[in-house]
């Protein structure tokens, strides 16, 4: 199985890339894998600020069952990826069947952090957005669709979201194979050629 | 013509990148246009610093001939590009005919730059290296291949690589649809792939 890694910081737009790549690729259906699906159902205390649980330290993250997932879609076995509830901050009964198949696009905030999932991935993609922009898509979509007031947001963003970005998230760029701005359709287009190009 | 931009600084690899893609291409020969061979004859005094041409700022190419090859390479005609002898910074009588054809590679530190020029490109890349990764290849170039005094060529940088650099030739990156950093191989890949399916 080939395996597109998309990282990126919060807001900037991981999902509609992932989502324009699938849309072009000829040849097969492509697998969407979400890093989100893998979060803890027990944050580490270690990493509370402030009482409150960290979603952007890399140790909110399952590495455990993810890499397990990794090495089983690797052999091209079919998993069962976890679903996660944000609202009640933990896994659902229910899980969603992904593969076997040939081509699986797995994006995350930490898509390139763990050098064991680095290793399983045959593209590796960056997208850098100005924080600016980032955080003004965040702050839409937490007032629009989780119904949060701006006092909250802005207080996560300066304790967790930005000094998560800037310690941990921003170093992975390093890694990436290509690094993609806010205008994705032509570098989706690339992508999704050369992944139709693979498959033949 | 399809034609691919490859911007990037001094020393960032430009022409070993677009070498990488050329090679990988299948279905046509494809052909590679260096901005290197548009310096104009006599450099705008104006931009002269300690009485010494700056070849890097923009006013240093030959813009208006670029931009006619540029249109007729469009129009799938055949140009005849200059040759640039850096020994006597003069233009050689002979030219280099470039075209027809179907694809063509353009790289140069401001092949982002012009926006007549960029409207003609189907694909823009920046290669993003580390500044002082780019200074010690400029550097070792420079002491090997053209017999140059360390003093003088530290002085150049400061004075003009590097200023015009950060003024002009940084800023072009927002253009890109891609960058890539200072591992190709997989990008040369990617890019190569996207060319042969454009060519299918």
């Amino acid at each position: 199985m080939y395996i597109v890694g998309i990282a990126g910081g919060s807001g900037s737009g991981k999902t509609t890339f992932a989502s324009k790549i699938i849309e072009k690729v000829t040849g097969t259906r492509v697998m969407h894998l979400h890093q989100d699906s893998y979060y803890l159902e027990k944050l580490p205390k270690d990493d509370f600020i402030n009482k409150k649980p960290n979603y952007d330290h890399p140790s909110a993250f399952d590495w455990k069952l993810l890499r397990k997932h990794f090495a089983a879609l690797k052999k091209n076995k079919r998993i069962e990826a976890p679903v996660y509830d944000f609202v009640s901050s933990s896994r659902l009964a229910q899980t969603v069947k992904i593969g076997p198949g040939k081509v699986c696009i797995f994006d995350g905030i930490y898509a390139l952090y763990d050098p064991l999932i680095r290793d399983m991935l045959d593209l590796k993609i960056f997208l850098h957005v100005d924080a600016d922009i980032r955080f003004i898509r965040r702050l839409h979509r937490d007032v629009r669709e989780r119904g949060r007031n701006l006092d909250g947001i802005i207080d996560q963003y300066y304790d967790m979201v930005r000094p998560m970005h800037r310690q941990y998230l921003e170093p992975t760029s390093i890694y990436a194979d290509l690094v993609v701005g806010e205008d994705t359709d032509r570098a989706a287009e690339v992508v999704a050629s050369h992944i139709s190009a693979h498959l033949r």
